[in-house]
């Protein structure tokens, strides 16, 4: 198998499979409860929370344990929106932002939220001026994704985070899903107040992910309840789901560095032959994350390439799965300016530390067999 | 190992860890994606739902797997909230609801909604009388649990769900987290909307759940994005979660006669004998949950004598875990009428399908012995 979409899942590492059932097994009691049991369930979960945050170089208590990006991302955004209202009711965003972040953003319009929806350049980068200018005085919140998950491209959260610090009551949210373990990226002292980080695109678990809320920040919680989690995300903690997060995250720093130089190579492999590949446009920028290549094939439908190449085993994408039963076209890459043709004939090719060059290039000899085949059917 | 704290959360099924271990592994593609793999998985979750639907015999379309009860209880009350807000504002619960309910709705009356809390009697029932003459023309939920998780006090959800039926607009919720597999409740024409279950309080998975919603009943997401879950839970799919829970539902089914039976049984035996020990008193009303015993012992601390029965391995505990940590006095024993003295001397003893008779009269003993002992020390 030549699995080619580890933007939208990625395979479970099996170290973090046997450590979620460890501790499943050996620490099921639940960790509020007094007794012994408990206390050792406990103190596993702080031991979770305490490397975690060493991991992300920031402090145990500003880590809370999710199910995943999805809910990350409505925590920050929904929960800010929610508990500032009297603040101000301005809300700010981009255009290219995975629907877990576009589809709060709309649900909050609909309970009276103001949103300013953000453009982007034709690389799909966001302009740090327009983010300023969008700032009014009743702004309470910015969302942007680190790393887009169709395109790859990178938006500029450092520079918006030494902006947000400038503004005390505005908070500043990163949708780090994408980026975790492939872009570089510091919290403390960033001017981001929340940062999502999902466990199933980094070879963990579905099921699992944290957020990160710098201290001081505030939130409505989506769960309200016992007051786990600093009292943002109540509910019996998924203990055996934080250890097995933090086993994926301890594996994805390690291997890091060599990973995303790895991927680059591969990425700049993918680059230069898909360039030159007759019918293919890249639409993924020269600088862009580098386990992303996203291309189009105008004139062939891109579920048609999906199902040739997935009867040869090799499993590439249409842009982003959590969007990809619904319209043909991709919004991200329209809002990039492309043509309609070429915003509605997208594949996207996504990488892991763990893809060999060989499947590479097996790859690329399919695809171009493929896009021949097809288009000598359609002549 | 006597654990007797069931009702906190329960050890997990070796076949419902395999399970989810083997779907993890198995079928780790991203159900949104549309190649095989995401087919492959996509099918799995079907039959998931499906195999869900057929066990609570309802439809399909109604089960909306979550991560555990806390989610599905805000997720039911505030989804409803928002969702119909613009109906009325006015909200019913009782009180003696689970954190998880009570406060959600404490945070929706920071958000302007009125909640009338329901006393109960000495029995923690609550009147179904009182809840007909709460309901004004701006209700739009009434939210009651089946089963209270400190005392396994019994709610006549069926004769609310009667009540509710002649509300077309208004909404009732069944928090059923403690009365899955120990009461029986049918939720198809019981008037019912919503129905929480948690997966780790019936040797299911920390970290799942599901919420039953009835056909046509619409909610404010708490988690937008990719319209997973009917659009009423996005996120990628914790696919082996959701397995997992299936395998511990039909587990729970299939054992749930003779298991509660056999509950009812030890039960009986502790009430005879717990009635007549000294210094004991039985909270826990006659008619109850066969899982649940809830006793005061007025004058000792509940951690010490948790303490003691802990060295010897034998774990109870204290009015319910996700409280256990903030005051000494249950709310719930409070709302019953009993006196300041009993309410926070409360222990707790919570059995399984899988509790031992031989293990009850050891920790009959062990107890009887503690309180002997510590009383002593007092004199
Ligand atoms: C950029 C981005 N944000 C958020 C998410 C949602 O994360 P999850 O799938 O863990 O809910 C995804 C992936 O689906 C993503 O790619
Ligand atoms: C009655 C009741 N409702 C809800 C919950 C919350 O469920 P979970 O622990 O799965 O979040 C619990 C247990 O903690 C409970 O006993």
């Amino acid at each position: 198998m030549i699995y080619l979409d580890n933007s939208a899942t990625t395979k479970p590492d099996p170290s973090v499979l046997e450590s979620f059932q460890q501790a499943s097994q050996r620490f099921f009691a639940n960790p509020s409860s007094i007794h012994h049991l408990g206390g050792e369930a406990e103190k596993m979960l702080s031991k979770a929370r305490k490397q975690a945050a060493e991991l992300l170089n920031v402090h145990q208590d500003e880590i809370v344990f999710t199910s995943g990006g999805t809910e990350g991302n409505n925590l920050a955004i929904k929960g800010t929106a929610l508990k500032h209202q009297g603040r101000g009711k301005h809300i700010i965003t981009t255009e290219i932002e995975h629907s877990s972040v576009d589809e709060t953003f709309q649900g909050l319009s609909q309970l009276g939220f103001d949103v300013t929806y953000l453009p982007v350049d034709e690389n799909g980068v966001v302009s740090v001026e327009d983010v300023r200018k969008a700032i009014r005085h009743d702004t309470i919140l910015i969302s942007v994704m680190h790393v887009n998950n169709e395109l790859g491209s990178i938006q500029p959260v450092k520079e918006i985070g030494d902006i947000a610090k400038k503004y005390p009551k505005l908070f500043f949210h990163v949708d780090n899903v994408q980026g975790f373990g492939k872009v570089p990226l510091e919290l403390a002292e960033s001017g981001i107040d929340f940062c999502t980080i999902s466990g199933h695109k980094i070879h963990g678990l579905k099921g699992t992910g944290l957020l990160y809320v710098k201290k001081g920040a505030t939130l409505f919680p989506l769960f309200h309840g016992g007051d786990q989690e600093h009292g943002l995300r109540s509910g019996t903690e998924n203990l055996a789901g934080a250890v097995s997060l933090v086993k994926a995250l301890r594996l994805t720093k390690e291997r890091q560095e060599a990973g995303t130089q790895h991927m680059l190579e591969l990425q700049q492999e993918l680059y230069n032959k898909l360039s030159g590949m007759n019918g293919v446009e890249v639409n993924t920028p020269k600088e862009a994350a580098p386990h992303i290549i996203n291309i189009s094939v105008p004139g062939l439908k891109p579920e048609v390439i999906i199902h040739t190449l997935g009867e040869q085993d090799i499993y590439i994408s249409t842009k982003s799965a959590c969007s990809s039963k619904q319209t043909d076209e991709s919004k991200i890459l329209a809002a990039c300016s492309k043509s309609s043709e070429v915003a509605s004939s997208a594949l996207r090719i996504s990488l892991s530390y763990d893809t060999a060059a060989e499947e590479i290039s097996v790859f690329l000899n399919a695809l171009e067999k493929a896009i021949h085949q097809l288009k000598a059917v359609l002549e």
